[in-house]
């Protein structure tokens, strides 16, 4: 299984690259097996155009290094913050894509004005609160992942209705069922911030109807759904 | 002839992503053989790195597949209620451009201030109410075509003078005598739609003489047009 | 020469397309011959795919087509009006490209707030004034010609100082001592455009020092020009 | 020595056109061997396409020609006055790159609102004050470096630390141990420059907390940084 999740996440890695989500090695993709807990992720500073499968790196839950022979992503301890917090994921992608970096630098939940932002996150998209200078100087990238989780916890969003988040003055982490997925929602989201930037230069009031954003996100999500083929 | 519409459309949804309007699955062409009724169309969340021709969904203008393997774009019924209210008509695009869409999202018509946009729209292309509640909860993909029905009924607008829409929080259909037509208004859209943001944020008191729109679009229209080659 | 000068303008009108200035048809270049009065232009409407050398249309300087199977470019009566006012200039290109088109359609000049447009512009390069419906119902394309040429007699301004212009509501025209260098200072006014929306929406109140513009501009250009490689 | 360093020089220039910072002409690296002072720039208008490694020209600190068969770019004063004022840099980067020059024009510090400038740059990227008129039509270039070393010297800011400028009305300069690291750091200062436009254009007051322009400056620079691999 974990030589599957390895292949899976460097592909995932380089599909960040393909879309355009990445400058030099500002991005990382990690994916977990649920079974046995063991996480793959990038490697930290590693260039992705001589990055190869062999390069990724294994670790447990605790962070500790068990496979691969680089050291992991400095972003490592969030991700492993997010695997525990959230138990329904099975990928995570960190980027600095520039339009959602751009909202998070803002410090602005990304608003829902559109269809395209609700067909796949059924609210805003949520910009996390300041770290303390407790959490800055302690163990800062753990505590990144439990400033994300406090967020979804002390607002009951269930991260899979809401696959992603701004951290603030930071960028953006997408997640998702698989690794691929979080990368798919990742490009979404950028998108997403892309289109949101536009919509609120031309009208600062811009709203959308709560109706219509529960109608579009239940169109693709949940026992009703009736968006692309039939999979049974 | 339906093989023929079959080509036609495939080659129009490709030009889609050839052009840079749609990313993953967000975009749809139709056609329509006015002879017998049947409209062909992209099937609903089929990834176009992997479309055939063969994948092209036939239907009746009651929705009903006619034709194909796969489930038709669960944008269907707006389509086929444009068909229905717009005669002469014979082919459909539905995409998420970035900025069309971020007009949409912001709920304001674009306004025209240039000949780009009068050389093909004779007007300001508008952007369609907010749907109701029971519009929302009922038919919703039907609905959406009557909505925009309704606006150019209302207006006395001729969809062939005003070959493209926004829909609210949502995004924009565009329309032509063929699919490769349709296509080609929803590209000028966008760029419209581009150039129109600019324009308004540089400055938002911009306006454009009516004398002129005029001029442009009769340029490229109607009987005293001079642009391009003679064609007899 | 002309031989020659149908290769140019054709080459040219080429480079538009690998500049990215150009959607559809969008564009064109002219190029003259000043020993014969022979003008070189792009025939109307014809895709840039498909167009070859043969395509070019050459017209003498009241418009009459002496050579080439198409009809000349619509826009043929600006260029004309131009070679005629403008007697230094060799050739001459008109786009939509995006943000000059802004400018265009904003109404307003565009602003000298760098080295990059003093590099290449003396001043801010102009917007001409609203035509009247009287220009616009009559000999439109030559009275666009003419409100350009108004501008630069009635502001004392060299053409070959300022080596473009935006028509209200229109868009750029470029011109150059050759179509390639028309073409090249094109590729600089909208690039100038696109830096100048950026620069005003950072700092509305953004200015230049004149001393600054002045420095630009003549290191470049007249006696004492010391950029680029000696050609003597 | 120097032979790598030309080749390094050429290199790092090829490097502008490929991350997509240079329009024409429009930019310049050149590299410093600083056990003997000759220093390698690119030379002036040449276009980048037909550029060879041969033509790349060797100047003394001095800015005597010693080397190669063209002038060197009309920038070089600028160059040697940086690596006069800055003995720790090893290679400069000139560019006019979109967002950057825009800031220029605009006159105003990039501010610091993300952990992608602070990763990079310790604090706000300076924009350099106007320069007097006897500064301009003295030794413009030579007052350009002097202008910016001025700034640093003034306000106390290590250059390693801060390894870009913005020059006021003009655009970027850039800087690093080598040749190819300036040229990442130009890289670096354009995306962060395009994010900071679209921050501000959303959210004027967005601010960074001080705690975390440090932490993340910290995890990459200096005794305590952990990110990227080990290399003893």
């Amino acid at each position: 299984m974990t030589d599957t999740l390895i292949s899976e996440v460097f592909q995932a890695n380089m599909e960040l690259v393909t879309r355009g989500l990445v400058l030099f090695t500002w991005g990382n993709v990690s994916g977990i097996d649920r079974a046995t807990g063991r996480v793959v992720i990038k490697p930290s500073g590693v260039p992705y155009e001589t990055m190869t499968e062999r390069d990724m790196v294994t670790v447990d839950l605790d962070g500790n290094v068990i496979g691969g022979h680089l050291r992991p992503s400095s972003d490592t301890p969030t991700h492993l913050a997010l695997y525990k917090a959230f138990p329904a994921i099975g990928g995570i992608v960190h980027t600095h894509s520039t339009h959602a970096t751009a909202w998070a630098q803002a410090g602005l939940d990304i608003p829902c004005t559109g269809t395209t932002h609700a067909d796949y996150f059924s609210r805003d998209i949520p910009c996390t609160r300041d770290m303390t200078e407790g959490e800055i100087r302690g163990e800062y990238e753990k505590e990144t992942g439990h400033v994300i989780a406090e967020y979804f916890s002390a607002h009951a969003i269930d991260p899979v209705h809401v696959p992603g988040v701004l951290v603030k003055n930071h960028g953006p982490f997408a997640w998702g069922a698989t690794p691929a997925e979080a990368v798919y929602h990742a490009v979404v989201l950028e998108e997403v911030a892309r289109i949101a930037f536009i919509t609120r230069t031309i009208n600062p009031r811009a709203t959308m109807n709560e109706a219509l954003v529960k109608k579009h996100f239940l169109r693709k999500h949940g026992p009703g759904a009736y968006y692309g083929q039939s999979t049974c």
